[in-house]
């Protein structure tokens, strides 16, 4: 899948993103890198809301999730379980959210359990970035589901 | 405050919240309930995406500390610092997230040190209700800065 599929799935399946300006600033095997703006959705304060940056970072890490599944040419889709997010700097321009799977997840596994069970657990990670400093850090925890669940 | 000053004081500080939808469902001092619906944000299963029942959950936490704070006339702010999320069940249609104090939470303690030094700490809880049962839970640590801090 391509920045450009991923960008017009998204699009297309979560229309909340076109509001927040979300785009893809590079994906591979490992990791996930979306990008959002400050403008138009700023709070209170003139700094991103919370709530927008929760969304790109669990996007981050679940987009991160449904390319590697479907690299494998796995029909399964991915639910968020739990995340926890901290917030540790205002962010007042343009940031990214960069995901990867949380270290000690052992992705083999993963697919072996989902192939055998049908549903399968896997942790992914996210950092916001601004002006190059970590802004916040999300872990998640992410349920797959197979073919034989769909 | 009443319902419509705060739904017009959201609406002007956070733009995606009319993206979103939401709406006020009822406030008072120990309680806000806000509502969204399923569209126009659905997600790649038909159910709502869950960066969006994110956003109004923490956000319902949010607005029960600042109406509170409001209604004593303190001139400060409230920015969160961390929360976790359990997704419980899929929503398919219309959802209320509703926010209170953390059990055990200390409100006389939490405003003795806004006052004294400018800054504490409270944590809120939000329960998203889906169709009478609970779909999420979110707890969220805040920080408020009084007015010497502004």
């Amino acid at each position: 899948m391509t920045e450009l599929e991923l960008e017009h799935y998204l699009h297309k399946h979560i229309p909340l993103l076109r509001a927040i300006g979300m785009w893809i600033v590079s994906i591979d095997g490992n990791t996930v890198v979306l990008g959002a703006p400050l403008a138009p959705n700023i709070n209170h304060r003139d700094t991103v809301f919370s709530g927008k940056a929760s969304v790109v970072t669990i996007l981050s890490a679940y987009c991160l999730l449904h390319l590697r599944l479907t690299a494998l040419e796995q029909s399964s889709y991915v639910v968020i379980q739990r995340n926890s997010m901290d917030y540790l700097a205002p962010i007042v321009g343009d940031f990214t959210a960069r995901s990867a799977l949380t270290p000690g997840q052992d992705w083999g596994q993963f697919m072996a359990m989902l192939t055998r069970k049908g549903v399968a657990r896997i942790s992914g990670d996210a950092i916001l970035d601004y002006a190059g400093a970590d802004a916040g850090r999300l872990t998640g925890e992410f349920v797959a589901f197979g073919k034989n669940r769909l």
